[in-house]
């Protein structure tokens, strides 16, 4: 299993997660606290909506696209907390049921210039269907610790 | 109470929430779940990191602070699904105990080409703490239907 730190990762580096279920339940769980829009919780007004059935919030499908991420495990010693992340697309719903996976490459490395001992790493996360359709996509910046 | 519409909403038009407590619990359950690096749920973990406290998720401080916005409940009948968002910066740590609240001005209102009912909102969301200081902020696009 890898332990990488800055120093080791390069533009077109590509990992892959497992693809994990998202049940009804999450679904609901996770707009009742932070998206309660009806379309996301009640299977009614998603279809008065003119939708099939229930879709995740974007910050769900966000928050689990990470948690995939995170289980990829990359790097324990290196890690800092990220400054943020940029050009978030909700692009394709995601129903109950539905398994997703995601795709991260790394797009660029930029040593700190004023904190020699770090460097941020920009990766491009992709959320995909098991269909391989993209169904969110967004670039999340990773702050890491430089070797020596 | 409001409920706008795209035609109802220009650029400098602001908004603020009520405050809200996150609690410890919250936290801890969100990062769990989604966010599971140590210093987000494990006080002795944090420390050892550095920090006087476990910290929020960015990813929980993202969510939360988008159920606030929703709360404002500034448009039940013409909201559509949202593209998503940009320029998510994580400014300053969320500690348990701490109270956030968020303010949401319109930077641009784009009327869609393609489908002349619909227009973009351009909002940028600050998440701020009671003392006033920026935690988390964002734009987040808004799609809504137009009048007429």
């Amino acid at each position: 299993m890898p332990d990488f730190w800055f120093d080791d990762l390069s533009p077109g580096q590509t990992f892959e997660s497992p693809s994990v279920i998202v049940t009804r339940e999450e679904i609901i769980d996770f707009a009742q606290k932070f998206d309660p829009n009806p379309f996301h919780h009640n299977q009614e007004a998603a279809r008065a909506a003119g939708y099939s059935d229930i879709m995740a919030s974007g910050f769900h499908t966000l928050s689990l696209s990470f948690r995939l991420f995170f289980d990829l495990n990359l790097w324990r010693t290196a890690i800092l907390p990220s400054p943020g992340l940029d050009g978030i697309k909700f692009i394709r719903p995601l129903s109950p049921g539905q398994a997703i996976w995601i795709r991260a490459e790394v797009l660029e490395a930029i040593p700190s210039r004023s904190k020699p001992d770090q460097g941020l790493l920009r990766f491009r996360h992709d959320t995909l269907s098991d269909a391989g359709e993209v169904i969110l996509t967004a670039e999340c910046l990773h702050r890491l610790r430089r070797r020596g």
